[in-house]
This record gives structure tokens, sequence and C-alpha cells, in this order.
């Protein structure tokens, strides 16, 4: 990052420029090439491009490299600039001709399409469990905490009676909309580019329908040229998706930030995750949330990154997808992070019971107490009347609960009918 | 607009700015408007909140409101401040008691959101058709001018040979994944708000299972503050899919650009489709792809303003989710416009037959030379260097067509599977 | 808007999306469109490619114009496309021959480039006005407040003393940084771009530096092709020097929206700015202030709408500029809106005194107490000690205001030299 | 970055989510953060808050560390979280209490803003100086290539004559438009915030005036809330900035690509600047420019990251602010490099002479041969219908130069007046 040192010769400065903080990157993709040219040996096998032998040859040495990324020992040493160069050396090493051939009817870009490709498949999946997992928590939070009633705010003025039965699972309930945008990102992501070679396709006979099963795609992107213009559009599709996320996240963040403050004072968290002050007793500091908050806001910048690298580029490849890959991972793992926190945090969070003892909030009952004169034949105008005399004389008798009883209401929270949503759209 | 003029009152400056262009962007909302109302009258007599006689008086008034909408007839007029309010007056003006019954159990915010969804609903339902539409013509152009070879690039250099119908099926095939984002929000949005009343439900014993089959949706957004936390998270999903549609028609549109300036000269468009010079014949200003371009790049960043305008609002509404519709919905007419506009200009284009004999593009055939020789059983490595002597010596033969024949290459363009993908994703 | 509506025929809707509210949005330029042409036709006779008799019938037709225009009565006709050309055709009607000269040497495209700077340099002398006018404001509002103590917030957690005179007065402080940044857009802006022609210059000898001081720009943008590149690049700057005015007054609102919740309570507004609720006394909605912040979050996206419209187009016109139009000119209206409201709005503020008589705020007094027992000469190490049990035993004495005495704190405000640093930089 | 690996302990989880990358952010911080305590204690003694015993100490102890970062010999260890930490500890470990007493009446807000004006001010400097070395390089380019003819083009169509020394004077006189955004940047950022401690200034009597002299910044941002919240507009600010200089260049990098693309042949650059291919000897892969291109374009991305991050959030200190480093200190390398690697690439660029000789240019005249005869005598429309005629008849004379001899065009390219302008405004 250090570029404009003094005294850094010229081509350090054009290496570092180039292939930048490439290897870090690539390290995440090292497994899906390997996987990638298990693959694609099979298929040059297949067709003849190479000989059963040397396909044997080529998938051994793979395994093997395999083995090391998974045990953690692979690395991109500095003489390569990329994931990619670095497999390939070591198969050539080993191998000899054998390992020059992996590279027959294929290019650089093919790879890397490949390997984002299977990248992605593997994060949406993760991504999904830990969205899920989050949304059994929040159940189990609204199921536990169903009758505690919650201050319900309209323009930030207290308005209506809510509970943290709604609360917890309203959330839930908006995580399953991101499900949603998941899954269509997986079946957008889930076609085989392989085979677009520079773009636009190979003049060696290769046989895409095989490598889209070898590498467990669920179908094939047919044109080459589409292809390859997957490149910036899969990353922004997956983008988008994460936004989804995170805009729900950095949400629930805010609440629990501002219910956290004294001026709220809805819910607590467990000592060891506010950071307080030793001579401020009342301080707890939500900086968990508001990291999550951040880090989520800064995810939904995202999508207007990789919009502006790409955009009114005309189709083909263009050196600067290589910078595609410096927002989308980080924000990966970033989100992942911020989903397994928030579960760790919520886990601890205690709700505040009695919240309606104090006067201020008793004013949302008002509507209910005109409504439920309305049900007992009471003319609104009339009903109306008598409650705003009550508030006046301070006679309103503010009930314990509310006759909120439809489905999604306060007392009919419809737990069940939200899982089996959820169950149905993952 | 035009506040800041001297002498305004400062009443009608308020109203000017609480109030803005609302009643304009309403317009495309009394239909669903009186939908709704329709629905929710039904669902009020069915528990038995209205009469039935009410109910039907309600329906027949409500229907009489939608045929002078669909005449072209309903005006907002200046004393309302938007459609609801408009709607409501003339149920009153012509039932008296029996209309005012209609806001029972309802609020505004309740209204905005189910109009909402069902506006999004039917405009998603159209722009499917659009981007349907436009794939159908691209499978046509790619079809008919399979064999026209064009020029294919990376770095912005001549790279490997491509064809028009590769061009053209290539963006066919990208219109597959943006229908697939777009069947991902209306999944979303296909769910009944209607309910929520301010945010927290009702305390009236409505039945919102009845109203979700009466307005046709396939599902409930069961948690009241799951529905009204809808609000901003629909349109931002609206905004992702449909900025996906525009990125693909703004690549598009920037090849299009490009393949016309005289530098490429790969294209032709109908006179009439592009401004001329009279005084400079050879000028063909591409005026519609750039609009095209144009918008859909503005298009892209609803996203963004829709995001800045919810984000960090803690749950519950805010006057500031009124500003949604001044971006979303004329970025819907937009987008339907620009999808129609390139449908009825690319009607007319004409490919350029033998590109290939210009000298620089000759070239790009080396790669399937070389291959060609190493597919006859010649080393790479002496291939390699038999090609780069013909470069040299100018004896190096181009070949007429190529032979690329694997799935989705130039003489394989695997148009029927492409169609059955499209079919089976729309 | 309404282009996808059945039954219209092509030509009219290619003339709708290309002209679009072109004629809406030109209006605003009018005026400096003649003012343009003002410039213009002396420097044509100034170099003899007009002659005086026809300057003066060129200017005395462009003066009628302008009191047309200024009269509220100028309008463009649906047969013309834009103001330059209805402009330029109500010459001809009026001059015959010496109407079409007023075109010689100069382009569409030129008068665009002229049109928008003379208007940016008004708006941006409007629009500090307004800051200047809120700046007053805010600094009576601090100095009329400012033994009013508030509490300071961190992570939204009290924490230490603050007071409204420090609030308002920092918001006016704030205010002076986007003074600075509108007067560098407007030195960017203050540039003749006139004699670019189509963005080549001509070969026509005209005179620059004449118009330059015909017109009131400070100099010249001498290269015709910078002067052609500015269009995009004056209205990002602008942008950008708005959503910094945008962002303040944003920040601005949310405290105002937050401070009037019930939980907090710490000002009032006039009865007639907030939107109450008859049967809920208590409610009192912010509608103005979330509608600023709500029109200020949008205003800041306006630079990231600019710069997709823009980016990675090569240099040279591209038809996608008319679209910068379409976001910049509403952002601007809403913009000095804000400002106007914000004013207005705040005039009728009412501070609450006496919100530290609330315990919850009082322990934001113990970093004070501590301090001043070190000053004191007390090792803090003990004076941390005594306050602790101080607070815990209940007899930590909260003093009825602060100590803070240095420049820019609760006691010294330094007003004055706020004050003078807005006149140095205005 | 790999948070989400199994078997991780939770503390460390939750120390890696909240601590991030901030040891490695906060290095380029160290130097600020050491001459922002010499100027504090250099005050605290001058008030008397300690002794110049005390201040004597910890200057010898501070220009010692400073020694080690200079030498780049400086870390920050895992144990401590931030720059800060690190820097107080290594003060009480060599003077005990002398070192504890360096943050009497300083909290970490307080230093994180001191350190990062100082570290911005000095990044403007760096960026002006790279941007004032790129502008002399054009500006070396447009006179020597002055007399060189390029067409010029809108629409991306050949429209009229053009020339290499317009092309790259242009750039250079758009830079100065960067430098006067920069400028105020500088003006904005150089207020000294030192003393606003947590956001509400101290009960300590110190001395901000003397601070504002000690670490030379102009003046003193006076209201401590102001102060507190320069935090993130300070940074936005700066991206305003950035993104200004990066759009400039970005444009640049894309009519270099596009120049050197086979289409147009307009330029060409050392073999080692661009990624060839050794059988494709005519392909030149301008990577360093698209890299630009693309660096450049993130960074335009950066104002709205930094936006999301900050919106919506009411005064006072939030950890969110904490990310604000993460985006914009890469950022600020990257556009330096970009900066520096545009001047080392274009330093050995080579134009193309004779470009017009291509017949598809030529036509680019006769809007200057019309002019020619309109300037002789001859009435417009008897010009433009001789012109035709010799456009059909293929006689129309080019001549081998332009008369464009205004200011800023192409035979008065007024260089020296850029060179003034640019001095004026450095």
């Amino acid at each position: 990052m250090k570029l404009w040192e003094k005294g850094i010769p010229t081509d350090q400065k054009i290496e570092q420029f180039t292939v930048g903080n490439d290897r870090e990157l690539d390290a995440v993709l090292a497994k899906y090439d390997v996987l990638g040219s298990l693959g694609h040996a099979k298929m040059l096998a297949k067709t003849g491009l190479i000989t059963q032998e040397e396909a044997i040859e080529l998938s051994t040495a793979l395994e093997t490299i395999l083995a090391t990324i998974e045990a953690g020992a692979f690395r991109i040493e500095d003489t390569f600039e990329d994931v990619h160069s670095q497999i390939e050396y070591l198969l050539i090493e080993k191998l000899g001709a054998a390992g020059k051939k992996i590279h027959t009817a294929r290019s650089r870009n093919d790879q890397v399409l490949v390997d984002i490709h299977l990248y992605l498949k593997d994060e949406i999946s993760t991504i999904k469990t830990l969205v899920k997992n989050l949304f059994e928590l929040l159940m189990h939070l609204a199921e536990k905490n169903q009758h505690v009633l919650l201050p319900g705010y309209t323009h930030l003025q207290v308005a209506m009676p809510s509970s943290f039965g709604l609360w917890f699972s309203a959330y839930a309930e908006s995580f399953i909309d991101d499900i949603t945008l998941l899954n269509a990102t997986l079946q957008i992501i889930d076609q085989n580019p392989l085979g677009s070679a520079a773009g636009y396709g190979s003049s060696f006979p290769i046989d895409r329908a095989y490598t889209t099963e070898a590498l467990g795609f669920s179908t094939l992107k047919y044109n080459v040229v589409a292809a390859q213009m997957s490149r910036g559009k899969s990353e922004k599709t997956m983008a988008f998706a994460m936004s989804s996320v995170a805009g729900t996240l950095s949400k629930l963040a805010m609440d629990v930030c501002l219910y956290l403050s004294q001026n709220f004072n809805f819910i607590e968290l467990p000592a060891h995750l506010t950071t307080g002050s030793s001579i401020m007793p009342h301080k707890k500091n939500p900086d968990i949330f508001e990291l999550i908050r951040g880090k989520c806001n800064k995810i939904q910048s995202l999508p207007y990154e990789l919009t502006l690298l790409t955009n009114n580029l005309p189709s083909g490849y263009h050196r600067d997808f290589q910078l595609l890959k410096e927002g989308l991972f980080p924000a990966v793992e970033s989100l992942k992070s911020c989903l397994e926190m928030a579960h760790y945090a919520l886990k601890g969070i205690v709700v505040k019971e009695g919240i309606f003892e104090d006067p201020k909030y008793q004013y949302s009952f008002t509507v209910d107490a005109i409504n439920e004169m309305v049900v007992n034949g009471i003319p609104f105008r009339d009903a109306y009347k008598i409650v705003a005399e009550q508030i006046e004389n301070g006679t309103l008798i503010i009930p314990g609960n509310t006759k909120h009883t439809h489905q999604g209401s306060i007392n009919n929270l419809c737990l069940e009918e939200i899982r089996q949503k959820m169950n149905g759209s993952y």
C-alpha cells in the first residue's frame, strides 16, 4: 500500500500497482481454482484432448495441492502474480509436460470466472445458514418475550402499543425476504461459465455440458460472451443480495443502540458486550451493535463501487475487473462476521418489563380505547369525546394488555406461519 | 418546484414543501387505492365491522371511481394532499356515514403500503414482458446474423473472432438473469401488508387472511411491524432488480454507440433513428442509444438514493418515506421506455458483412491457427513458431470461418437451449 | 412520463423519449440563454462578424425577450425541443436574416455550457445567502440559550454536559465549511466556456476575452476541449458542495426529530409546525424536519447519479449529458427550500430548561467532578475513588453549571470569533 | 479477515470484530499522534496543568518515538488496540507518572481528530504536488505535439478537427479545478479540533489558541461540538476532492485506452508499459491505464461509502466512525499511486502523425470549409451548397491545418495563460 515511498525502484512500483494485494485476495480462491482444474482435466481426457494417464497425473497432483490448501499450508509466492499461475507452476514442476496441458483450451479469464462462481456459491450457502441461525434466535426471543409490551413509534413519537414479540419476529420475518434474494443470486451464479476462454470460446472441441456436471453447476451459461459478461454482473448481484441482508441487520442494530440509550432503556446487554466507563457506571456503550451498523452500512455501498468499476465499459474483458475482488471479498467476510456477532450478542439480550408504567407511554392506548367503545356500539365521535375528556381528567384507565388479536398482531404473532414461510423459502 | 419565489405566503410554502409533487406521483396509485379499498370493504363486512349493505354501497361507489380512473378522468384536487384523501372524500360525499366507515381499522400508512405493493406487482409484470420482448428480438437477430463474424475485443484490443450471433444472444441470455431477479422481487412484494395500520396492528378483529385472498396476494406479511418495515425495503429491492435490467441494457447501448462510430463501423441504424448533420453526411449520432445508456445509468443510482433516504432510521414510520416515490415512480417509467425504445430501434439494425477483410482484424485468428495445428498433433511450441513466422512473412491464411463448435460458441449458439432457459425462468 | 401507454404513435414516443421534460427544465435557463446571446452578439459585432446595426437589432430583441421572461410570460412551445431553439426562433421571426446570425460561430453545446455556468453562479450565490441566514439564526439562538444545559451523548449514551449554546453554534460553525466548498465551486464555475462551439473551437476569429468580460466571468476556461469537459464536471462539483450543505442540515434535522421525541423532550416547536393527532395530544410529529432530513439525504445521492451518468465516457460531447439537468435542477430547488424551511421552523423553537433535574443525566457530571479535584491537587486515583463512592452513596453533588471555560466550550462559546470566521469565509 | 473460521474462541472473535485491521490502518497516524502529543504537552505546561520538567520529559520521550517511526521501526503490538494506546504505553513505561499525565484534559476522540487532520493536511499537500507534476507533463506534451492534428468526436462520431496540443492541455487545465477543490478541502481541514475531548470540551483550563499555533493549524475549530462533528465531515470533504481528481484522471485513462485500440490507433505506449501477447503481436493491452481508470472509479465511490457510514446519525461520537479510516486511507494511497503511474506512463507516450490521411476523418473539415466561405462573404446557404456538392463529387480539398486562431483553439493554445492560472490557484 505504501507505493508512494521514496526510493522504490520503478519496476517494483509497477508491479505493486498492477498486482496490488491480489495475492492475499486470491488466497480464498485457491481451493476453487483446484476444483475447477480437476473438472477441466477430466473433461480434457473425456474429449481426447489429453490422455487418461495425463488426466490421472493431473488429478493426483491437484488433490495433493487441495490437501495443502485445506491444511492451511498453501502460499502464493512473491514470484507469482496470482493463484492461477502459482498452481500451474506447481503442476508443471511436478509433472512436466502433462502439467502444461492443464491450460489447454482454457484461459486465465476462464479460471477467474469459474473460481468466483464456485466461491460465491459456497459463500451464499454460508450466509444463508447464518441468516437462518439469526432468524431462529429472533423467533425464540419473540416467543419468549411475546407478552412484554414495548412502545411503538411513528415519527420517533410514542404512538401505539407494540411488544418485544412483535419486534423480534418482525426482523425474523424480514430476513425471509433477504433469503429470497440470496436464492435468486444463487440461481444466477449457479451457471457454468467454463469454456468462455478469453471471452469468445475456443476452437478446441471442449465439452461444456460435461464440466457443468463435473463442477456441480445446475446449468450452463451457454453463450460464451454472456459467460464473460457475468464478470462484474455476478458480483453486483451478490452485492445487491448482501446489501439486502445488511440493510435489515443495520436497522436492527440501530434499534438496539437506541433502545440501550438511557432515554429509552428498553433492553440490556450483558456487561462484557458493552463498553462501560469506570467513572460513569451508567454508561454502556453498545460498540458491537454500532460496529454491526457501520459495517452493514459500508456493505451497502458495495453495489455502487462495483457499478462504478464496470459501468460504461463495452463488452469484452477489461483489466479494471481485477479490482472487483478488492471490494467484494472483504465485504463477504464482513457480512458473515456481522451476522455471527449479532447472533452472539442478541443471545444475551434482556428485555425490560413494566415499561408502560412510565406515564409518557400511556397515551399510546388512546386509539385502542376509542376503538373498543366503537366495537361496543358507541359512535366514533362520542367515543372520541369521552376518551379526550378522560385524558384531560387523568381518568383514562390504561389496560394491562391490548385487544390486538388479528393475524400478525401482538396477541397473535403467527410464529408458526412465519417459520413455515422461512422453511418454504429457504 | 419554485418555492424560492419572492412573495409566496408562508402557508403555501409549507404546503408546497410538505406535499410537493405528491399529487402527480399519486396519480399512478389511484387505481390500486380503489382496489385496496374494495378488498378492505369486503373484509369489514365479512367480519361484521360494517353491514353488508354498507359494503355494497362502498363497492358500488368504488367501482364508479375505478371507471373514472380507467377513463383517465380522475383528478386529485388541490384541496387534497394525496390520492387517499381525495378518494375518501368522494366516498363520503356520495355515501355519507357509510363512506366514513371505509377507514375503520385502517390507516393512511396501510393504504400506501397496499397501493405500492399492488402497483409494483403490476409494473414488474410489465417490465418482465418488455424484457421478454427484447429477448425475443435479440434471439431473432442472433439467428438471422449468426454467420456474420465480428471482432472480439479484450482490453479494447482486437483479440479473437466473435460473431453477431454471439453478440446478440449474449445480451439475450444475460437478460434471463435479470428476469430471475425480477421474479425474486415479485415474490418479496407479493405479500399482503394490509392490516399493519400505523405499523403496529389494530385492536379491531380484522381478517388479514381474507384480504390476502381478496387482493390477490400470494401470502401474508404476517408480522405487522415487518409489514410496515417493507416500506423502503420493497422499493430498494425493486431498485436492485431494475438496476440489474438497466445495467444489461446500458452495456448493450454502449456497444451500439461504439459499433456505430466510424472507427468501428460494424452496424448501421435506420436514418430516422440517428441524428445526422446536413453538412456532415458521415455523421450518424446514436442519440437514442446514448439516451438509453444515460437513462439506464441514472436508474442504477436509484438504490443509492433509496438507501440514503432510509438508512439509519430506527423502526417505525418516518415522514421521509414519502420521498421514496419521487425517485421510484419516474424510474419505473424510464426503464419501461428504455426497453421499448431499445426494441424499436434494434428492429431496424443492419450488421456489416465482410468486416474481417480489414487487415487489422486478421490477427485475431492466430490463436485458432495454432490450436488447429495442436489438435493435428503438432507440438504447441512448434505450432507457435510456424504461425509467428507466417505472421512475419504475411503468409498466414485467414480462414473464412472458425472451428468453434462447442456449446455456446460461434458455430453452436445453443439458441434453443437459451430459449428453454428463459421459458423456465420466466 | 406516461410513455408506455397503448396507442401513442411511435414518432411521439421517440419525441417524448428524446426530449422528455427538457422544456420544463429549460425554463430556468431562459434568462441565462438570453444573457449569453447578448454577450455573444456584442462580440460578433466587435470582431466584425456581424454589423453594429445587426448587433443593435439583436440586442433590442433579446432585451424584449428578457423582459418577457422576467415578467413570467415566456413559454417554450411544443414545437421547439429546448429553450435555445425557441429563443432563436423568436429572433428570426422578428429580425429575419439578422436573427439567423446570432448562431454564427456558436453551437448548441456552447449555449448549454454558458447557460448552466451562469445559472449555477446565481444559484450558488442564493444558496450562500440562505446558508448565511440560517447561520445568523443559529448564532442568535446560541446566544439566547447559551446558559441552558443539554446532555451531551456519545454512543447515544448520556456522557457529558453540553448546552443549547454549544449545540446551536456547532451547526453554525459547521456551515462555514460548507460555505468554503460553495466558494470553491463558484471559483470553478466562474470561468467562461463560450467559444468551445461543438467542443473543439471555431474557425471564426471570435474574441473570447471580450465575452468573458461581457458575461461577467472572472476568467476564461481557455482550452476549448477543457471548456467542453466542464460539462458534467461542473455539475458534479456543484453536487459535492450541495451535498456538503445538505449533510450538515440533515444531521441538524435528525437531532431535532430526536430531541422532539417524548424520550428526549429537549425542545418544542410551535404547534403549526408539527402534525398532531386530536386523540393523541402528546403526539407532535416533526414532519417538516423529517422532510428536511429526507430531502437533504436525497440531495446527497446526486453526486452518485451524476457520476454514473458521465463515468467512463471518453472526451467529447455525448447526448447522455442532457440528463444531467434532470437531477441537478430539482436538487438546487430542493436544497434552497430546505434551508428556507429550516430557518422558518427554527425561528419558533423553544428549548426546555431544567433538563438536568432528571436524575438520569446527572452522572454526566462525574468527569468534571473528578477533574475539579485533580485541579485542586488531589491525585487522579484518589479523586476517582471519592467520586465513585459518592455515586454509590448518592451523595455526589451535581453543580448548577460547568467549569468549562476554554475557547469553544460551554461558558466561552467564542461566538464573535465564529462570526468573524464566517465573514472571512463568506 | 477470516473471522468465520471454526474453532476461533469467542473473545478473539470479538476482538477481531471490534479492532479489525485498525492497527495496520493506524500505522500511518503514528507520526501525527506523536506530533499532536508534543503540542498538547507544551500546552499543559504552559497552562500549569503539568510542570515544565514533566513537559520536557514528555517531549524528549515523544521525540525518541518519532525517530523510531521515521526510521520505520515503530510497531503497534497485538496487546494494544490502536496507535494511541501503544504510544501512551511507551510513555508510561519510560516516564511513569509523568507519562500518565499526557492524557490530562484530552480524550481518545481528541487524538483521532487531531491525527486525521494532520494526516490529511500532509496528504493533500502530496496529492497537490502529484497533480502539479502531471499538469506540467501534460503541458509539456501539449507544447511538443501542438501541431499534430487529432480527430475530435461528438457522440463517438468523427466531428471536428482537434489536436494533441488541445487534448493534452485540456486535461492539464481541468486539473486546475481539482486543485481548487483540494485547496478548499485544505482550508476546511486546517482547523484545530484539539480540546473537544469526548466531544463536549473539558473542565480543565486548556489553551486551545496555544495548541492551534503549536500544531501549525491556521485557525481553531472553536465550538467543541463542531470540532467533534468534523469527524466524518472532513473525511467526506476529502473524498469529494479526491473524487474530483480521480474523475479527471479516469477520463484521461479512458481516452488513452480507446486511442490505443487498433480501431483508433492514435497513440503508442512504450512496450514495457503494455501487456502484449507473443502470438498476437498487434495486441498491446493498456493494463496500466485500465487499472488507473478502475482505481480512480473505485475512489469515486468513496464519498458514498462515507456518507452511508455517517448519515442519519445524530450528533455525538458513534463507534461507526472508526470504520471511516478503512475506506479513506487506502483511497489516499491509491490516488497517489494512480497520479504517479499516469505521470510515469505518459512520459513515454508517442503520438501518431498523419492521422487525417485516413479518409474517414476528412469530413471533419466541412464545417471549417463552409465557415471560410462565409468569412469571405459568400452567404451561408450558398457556401453550404457548394461544399455539399464538393463532398458528393469528392472534390473537397482538405486543408493541411485549421484556421482556428481564437483563444484556446488549435493554433492558439494559451499555454502560458493556463500555466499562470495554475500558479495562481496552486
